[in-house]
């Protein structure tokens, strides 16, 4: 059986697929680790392989892979040279639906066929319903997707065409997400929601993979989009795990990155308390991480206290000139919610947490396209002609 | 300095950037080959530097990258299945910028860089406009970027946000595909098109991707959509290649797909022509294949000629089909214009082409996030629910 933990209060009972919660604190649980012998299998193509010591999986069945993960790691050499710092994109938006919920998903999906069970569900803005109902037709499961009623065309077409059974549903989001915990256990469907102790499984892969690519190191910051905390926590968890092994000594520094206009942690952060409050009336461009009540918030704010690090705010329009930035200086075109993490360096840049030569990971988490209205915001620079005059054109502006 | 090669008429003269067509035939020019001995070098990182013996490049600035290329081959386990062949899907969606165009910019733009070179340019519908704006932004290129007057808004916003000069030209597609080599010449712009000779050169290491990740072998069958001509003989360049060093014995039976709407290809095939006539009013929801002039065509037409494989026509419901199984039975969405690919196996699996058991590489040219309201021509299918009886809705539905 496997046994799960909270990072807020410690070892907890046996995991329940249908109430991965701590009964103490209600906040997202952890597996435990267990205690064998770990090595990473070098040989191994997928990522999931490669780091199978370290996932709570009895095996790997590649048939149900996607093939995510093993992203690139790019120097920003424009954005370095700026900051004074090595920085780095681990870029997600190669994963096969385009967002690091590939990752997540992945592991989710291994378990619940391991399991035999037969559907599997998530509540979602976006990228994670495009993600589950991608992951769940490749494994021929049933797919249960629930979505804000006011969810965009493009992030519906992209899930739709999976197959799922998709409902939009009318009501507050928050409320949708603990029912669709008893939706799971009254019919049998595994929600691999935000926080799912599985989908955390997922994202300590990203950490493994950075450490590889920067030649068995950890970067000295690593900064993140912070929505329901999930992400953060899978992260933040691979690191501890590497300390655990002896493979590292020091962890980064781990910044999460709001928008000022739905910011509970970062606001926690500021005010320094121990536990948020739920974010009133919330209203930013970024959607993918526009949760005013995270599930796992309370646990970020516990490992900050914990191991240092913080989550900080930046505004919409901070967000669009760091994409611009990503898009026009670094070819790298990836959603303003994504590109808060360059924001948010720019921003940490200005206090005494990063010193210069040190070397920061920027982690994009899901491609442009996916909301491309937003990047249209300012109507695109395109010059008309007539193929009869364009060399008149292009003189016109060299 | 480079010498060149037609595939039709056999060594030509020295490279020229801004002529690259081949004197006697008018066809696309590929680079000879040199005779120093080659290897890959297996422990790099980027396809350009584990493939670098194979480039006619001097060196490799990882910097101009976006790590393009290294995309997965996966086992499509239902498709498979139900044609009686092992079918795998060469993912070219997860490249940087989401389609197969990021391995020829790559080349291009170290090429650009290492001849001093400071302004890229291409003539496109779609994906290479982003691609080529991506690199060039990357490279700090000036890039210039001629597409049609009726370009629709996402392919326009997805390069725009990469800071191109960005053309939206009135007049004749293949009048304006001539045009920018006139323009090229004049104002120091290297046009990397769709038959440029690096670009191909980019997509020889597809072919060695697809070896390798097969356990050093080709496949019986490799099939992939053709417009320009330029990814097939790319492709096909990559495998004489692996013959000519001895690494193969046989090629692989190459097989591009057209859309009926414009086909000139299939149809001189068809009627065993040697040289393909300009397809009239070309009509297909398929516009990343839609060339009815493809600059490449007899090239291929040659390549079938001399080494066997075929090129043949689906009709759009079939792409569209082909799409659909993509999505909902293997979790892949491509657009139908890639999943043309799949389309094609299946007419190429009624034919006495393809053994029972035997292997078929599908490439899947563009992500299907490229053109979503295609996808969604049908409208999605979701069910409007509300919290308060979502557990009726859902047992109505199961």
């Amino acid at each position: 059986m496997d046994r799960t933990e909270c990072p807020i209060c410690g070892p907890g009972e046996d995991w329940d697929v249908f109430n991965p919660f701590c009964r103490a604190c209600g906040g997202p649980l952890l597996f435990q680790r267990t205690e064998r012998r770990r090595a990473f299998r070098k040989e191994a193509r997928l990522p999931l392989e490669r780091y199978a010591d370290y996932l709570p999986l009895p095996s790997i069945d590649p048939g149900l892979s996607l093939f995510e993960g093993n992203t690139p790691l790019l120097r920003l050499g424009r954005v370095s040279q700026a900051l004074g710092l090595t920085v780095l994109a681990k870029n997600e938006t190669q994963n096969p639906t385009w967002s690091f919920k590939d990752r997540g998903t992945s592991v989710a999906v291994q378990k619940a066929v391991a399991m035999g069970i037969r559907a599997i569900g998530t509540v979602s803005t976006g990228n994670m319903a495009a993600s589950t109902a991608a992951y769940g037709a490749r494994a021929g499961l049933r797919t249960v997707i629930l979505v804000k009623e006011d969810t965009g065309p493009e992030k519906i077409i992209s899930t739709a065409v999976h197959g799922p059974t998709l409902l939009a549903v009318h009501g507050d989001y928050g409320g949708l997400f603990r029912k669709s915990y008893d939706l799971g256990r009254k019919f049998g469907i595994y929600f691999a929601n935000s926080t799912d102790p599985l989908r955390l499984e997922g994202y300590k892969l990203t950490a493994f993979e950075v450490y590889e690519q920067l030649g068995n190191k950890p970067p000295d910051a690593l900064v993140l989009p912070v929505s329901s905390g999930g992400h953060f926590i899978g992260l933040m968890r691979g690191f501890i795990e590497l300390k655990a092994d002896g493979l590292i000594s020091d962890l980064p520094f781990m910044a999460g990155v709001q928008a000022e206009g739905c910011s509970p942690l970062a606001r926690a952060v500021d005010e320094k308390k121990r536990t948020f409050t739920r974010f009133p009336h919330p209203s930013t461009i970024a959607q993918a991480i526009s949760n005013p009540d995270p599930p796992g918030g309370n646990a970020v704010l516990s490992y900050i206290r914990t191991y240092g690090g913080t989550v900080l705010a930046v505004s919409d329009g901070e967000m669009l000139e760091a994409q611009k930035r990503l898009s026009e200086h670094e070819g790298l075109f990836c959603l303003p919610d994504s590109a808060a993490a360059l924001a948010g360096l720019m921003k940490l840049r200005e206090t005494s947490s990063l010193k210069s030569g040190e070397t920061a990971v920027l982690v994009l988490t899901g491609s442009g396209l996916k909301n491309l209205h937003l990047a249209g915001q300012a109507p695109p620079a395109v010059v008309r002609a007539d193929l009869d005059n364009l060399d008149d054109t292009l003189t016109s502006l060299a």
